[in-house]
């Protein structure tokens, strides 16, 4: 391939800084939060509409992959670019209209999820889906990967709240969705959410926003055996209280978090841990509390004030970072099942953890099912590493035999494409690929991602 | 075209009386609730998938138009076989089975909305979505059209509650989605809701259900103007109470509905009546009380008791039916506008009605800012029918410039097919016909719906 050149591309775009081609110092853009690394050729930050659609054209004459990305905190190297190619990354696109008598807000995709959520928090209102990186994670990279989030439970992933979407197609044109445009007709704007950039670059997002929800009451149970803890939720979902958040740590990521904060409040016994957020003043902490001690807590803790309870989270909301921090490689996997099959998941993670040289543990959002299992090399050393692939095979085979899914939250990027037959049939998978064809003939818009070959 | 051979398929179906090639007094096949009309070579009674896939197989052999249809009372005429070829009627796929511990029903096509209600309150569960023709729909019928429905306000439209779809396509194999597949990889289960049997022939249907909510508290607020009541309804949303119910019925629909059941309650200086159903015991009903008495309603009822709450919303459920029993034409259609418009639209289609031959009237799920709008020929005369499309034509296009959509609930089908581009841009209805044609190559999948041409 000749050399390109790019000063069409940059006279085309509405700012002077936006095309970067010297890469160096630019670290953050060849990776998301997996291990995965891919280096473009140049970085294009999108300020507008139109700086996208230059992308795109470029990018489409010079059949040049395009990657687009939001803030990098993904988890399935979804927006790496392992072909070269141009990033274009939408963080500068931080629009946002709030209209808060009809409770919506239209965003620019690279407005961060928590600058959404305090500009609406100012009108009593709130956006929901809270993916465990909200004050990093961009709304154009929550919608592209399908975020989920700890509130989810009750309130809804970021398919329920996007009410309308721009996005720029592979020839360059506008497609609207929803407010924008098109309110139902083939679900157009359906299919752009969770596709991971495969099929458009999104230019806007209409939300709905939803009343700030009072301040819950936080539980605490820990347990002195994983399948206990899970067995608890099993029962919660199964009586139909539906908690605000629901969220499972077992004993090993609770450690990591605790090592990594510098705490030492967590007892060698516990051995699974359970945070809930129930509704204040409901019967529905008295019944959870019921449930935790019928199955066997050996602690339990109420909160109500918030900032106590906001303590308590932390070990939640840490976890993550912790292994990636603590671990020479790490790899986490969200798979999802149904709840009454929960316990035969958790329990199916420890008897790994039991056999295996990786340090394998697990967290989630349990109330929707959903586990983060973390695969983790601490030593780096090639036993471990060989170990690696085989068990993320089995915990995903698992998870499918119990009904469930690959991914609950975090997308089928990279990491998890060479799975998907384990869960899609030949005519859905054929299905899906014939859409990519549609949208993106030339396969300039993330190649290589969900599909290894399209 | 030469004599087509039915053999093939009726020896290629479950039972022997699943294919009626006489269509004498099948007449009921023949239109949906519209007044449009069309004439199959024959009808399959579909038992099972095979024979869907038996049927489409033979369609596409054939080069035969398929019209899929549930109970046909759709009201955009989309399952009318205005090209002949096949109908295929699912009614006979009425399979059910309920998992009350995930709160999940997996049905067939065929179920009646109601059955499917009926049976999940065996289990204090219920599905929420409640078209207007509950006891006669169907599930399939329901996901094909995109069916909303009284309560969708607090609770959601039928796309919020289907967790995963069976469907047969163009080339004879099943698609599966969500809970029978496919989790959110391309939201491919989201493109065939709403997508009125275009894309494929659906054969299973999953559905999310949630605990049966208390009986609530109706509150029945007349008006002496149109625009009071619309105020009202945008009052309450403004201030943030979601009502489970929240109907809006002007003077003229309430006459219709009133004369149909010889009924003689409605004061003739009523122009509006809202029907109101808030949760038991919360603060909301005094809220809405206080919002109708400020908007000046002239009469206001707060029921409580469950049988004369239901007497009051009679009124409601006759209303369509009593308007085509009046009328000798009549064409509802379906718009929907932001909430704080909604007062706008209700004067615009006060003002209409002034000013036409015809009878014009309106009622409809106002706290979704859905208002189905009546046009009818009393008549039947030709000043009348004549004047009908021009004045459809001006509501469609001021819902659309009030930022709305030209169907909220009923779909496209026939009725709108050609105002579509009032609301899609050339782009997006591009990639619409480009989905279409993915799916369904032939263009056998029911012809001329949606879109005039592919």
């Amino acid at each position: 391939m000749g050399r390109i050149d790019f000063d069409d591309l940059s006279g085309s775009l509405a700012s002077s800084t936006a095309l970067i081609t010297d890469i160096t110092d630019r670290d953050a853009y060849l990776h998301d939060a997996t291990e995965e690394r891919g280096t473009p050729l140049a970085i294009v930050f999108a300020e507008c509409e139109d700086d996208i659609v230059a992308t795109v054209d470029f990018c489409r004459r010079h059949n040049l992959p395009l990657v687009a990305r939001g803030a990098g905190t993904g988890l399935s190297g979804g927006c790496v670019p392992i072909d070269g190619g141009l990033v274009i990354s939408t963080e500068r696109m931080k629009g946002l209209r709030i209209d808060a008598r009809q409770r919506t807000a239209v965003c620019g995709p690279g407005l961060i999820t928590k600058q959404l959520v305090d500009a609406a928090t100012e009108y009593g209102l709130t956006y929901p889906p809270d993916p465990a990186s909200y004050d990093e994670s961009t709304l154009g990279g929550n919608v592209a990967e399908g975020a989920g989030g700890l509130r989810c439970k009750r309130f809804g992933v970021t398919k329920d709240y996007v009410i309308g979407l721009r996005a720029v197609t592979a020839d360059g044109r506008i497609l609207k969705t929803g407010i924008f445009c098109d309110h139902q007709a083939f679900g157009l704007g359906d299919l752009l959410i969770a596709s991971e950039g495969t099929l458009a670059v999104i230019s806007e997002i209409g939300v709905r926003l939803i009343e700030t929800p009072a301040i819950g009451t936080t539980i605490l149970a820990a347990y002195g055996s994983p399948e206990d803890a899970a067995q608890t939720v099993s029962d919660i979902t199964r009586t139909g209280i539906v908690p605000t958040v629901l969220e499972y740590i077992d004993g090993d990521a609770a450690a990591c978090s605790n090592e990594y904060e510098k705490a030492d409040w967590l007892d060698d016994r516990v051995a699974a841990i359970l945070l809930i957020e129930t509704r204040r003043l409901g019967e529905d902490t008295e019944k959870v509390k019921h449930l935790c001690r019928e199955n066997r807590c050996v602690y339990l803790h109420v909160e109500e004030n918030a900032a106590k309870a906001d303590r308590l989270w932390t070990v939640r909301r840490n976890v993550s970072k912790a292994m990636k921090a603590l671990a020479k490689y790490r790899v986490s996997e969200d798979v999802a099942v149904p709840n009454s099959r929960f316990p035969v998941l958790v329990a199916f993670v420890a008897e790994m953890n039991r056999r295996s040289p990786l340090r394998i543990n697990a967290y989630g959002h349990a109330g929707d099912g959903n586990l983060h299992v973390n695969f983790m090399s601490m030593t780096g050393s090639d036993t471990e590493l060989v170990a690696m692939e085989p068990e993320i095979e089995r915990l995903l085979k698992r998870a499918v035999e119990l009904g469930g899914t690959l991914t609950g939250e975090h997308g089928i990027g990279l990491a998890k494409r060479k799975y998907l037959p384990y869960e899609f049939g030949v005519a859905t998978l054929d299905y899906m690929k014939r859409v990519k064809r549609l949208f993106d003939p030339a396969n300039i818009f993330n190649p290589g991602k969900i599909f290894p070959t399209v």
